[in-house]
């Protein structure tokens, strides 16, 4: 038996989020287990880091899953090459396969997690980046939204940022970076933890935006955050912009 | 009647092109003057800068027509929104309108012309930018390609780097400008010039491909070159991964 680490690309457009739905939509889990049973016939469970939600991406999602190949040889570079293959035309890809310890835990062994948010701040609609942005016509000001994140850094207790679905024990949560950059046309927001809640990043990014727009003031950042009440909060940005960029262990 | 200048971004992939075409499939000139007869119910012909083929895309294609409103104001604001409204889901927007004065000429006036192409060069398929790139597994060798492009640039007659349907009265062109760039996994080929023979950029980039994968040396380029005939030269790289970036005037 042998416990393999897999680092993997998608576009979470059309798929109903990372884990496996009992209803008729499609998850990213749900085609790279297919995937690995018609390489080896066995019907495997995999374990995520991060189980994203419809429509959110992944540059470097990562997963376990453990398999026996008999005395067969399997190098990496061939478990990879199949996988994708068999993935096909859907937009999953295997960026690396690697052998792993069997304590190995893709989620509980992370020690944190990146994500980015692209804004897209023009007027003209996209051409290229459809569903791959948050499209922002007005101009945000970028100032304005730093001073606000600066409140967010640290450990706090974001229960304002978190969705009501949200399953953690606690919302206490330790935010080590929340850096907004400009590339271009673009605005990322990049966000490093150990752990998020459930939406915390694009709450965070929706409460950012409206300090962007000139609605709120930066300080209403900090005052949202201690009023621990969702209600109090900006919108959820959409599922659109949100990349889970890197995992690391 | 005023002469607008439209600078328009597309993503090509399901467009014959920018030219109107006889046959069934739509062209980005179509969709572009269905919108502007929608906006003020007069069918005008626009004139574009350089006619991208099927699959090519565009950040900053550029287009001219004259438009009689009457007495109502119209400004560069309101018809570029009235436009992108009116192009509705397509991939096409509209960045910018312009009044220009009345000898303006979009593709005679142009000066040079910027097109970049994307190669993604890693083994794993793309999962983001299908129909948006190049995809080369075989890592390239970007010195070899670098010292190939040098021979180039410059004045030359490009007879090999021409498709046997191009219509320019001669193959003298002068590349003004051939760099490789770096960018993560992407291999960016940025090519300036007055003007380009149809197929060029491909076809040089064809070429070079050739070079990177260390099938031909890199004094075959100038070799290729000086062959003045086109079976000599290298396969003509794919329209998915060309964009006209930029038309100076």
């Amino acid at each position: 038996m042998t416990r393999w680490k897999l680092t993997i690309e998608y576009q979470g457009t059309k798929y109903a989020g990372w884990q496996r739905q009992d209803g008729g939509i499609k998850s990213v889990q749900q085609s790279v287990e297919t995937a690995i049973y018609k390489f080896c016939q066995q019907q495997i469970i995999i374990h995520v880091a991060g189980r994203t939600d419809a429509g959110v991406h992944a540059n470097g999602q990562v997963a376990h899953f453990d398999l026996d190949y008999g005395d067969r040889e399997l190098t990496p570079h061939d478990l990879r090459k199949a996988l994708n293959a068999h993935l096909g035309s859907e937009p999953i890809s295997i960026l690396k396969a690697e052998e792993t310890h069997d304590e190995f835990h893709a989620r509980f062994d992370a020690v944190s997690k990146l994500y980015t948010y692209r804004v897209l701040n023009r007027e003209a609609k996209p051409s290229f980046q459809k569903n791959l942005v948050w499209h922002i016509r007005r101009e945000l000001n970028i100032d304005a939204m730093r001073e606000g994140a600066k409140h967010l850094l640290g450990s706090h207790d974001f229960t304002s940022f978190r969705a009501a679905e949200c399953q953690a024990k606690t919302p206490l949560r330790s935010l080590d970076r929340l850096d907004i950059e400009c590339v271009g046309e673009e605005i990322l927001f990049h966000a490093e933890a150990r752990s998020f809640l459930h939406h915390q990043v694009r709450n965070m990014v929706g409460t950012l935006a409206q300090v962007g727009q000139n609605k709120w003031q930066p300080i209403q950042v900090k005052r949202v955050l201690d009023a621990k009440d969702r209600t109090k909060a900006g919108p959820t940005a959409p599922p659109d912009g949100l990349y889970l960029v890197e995992v690391r262990y």
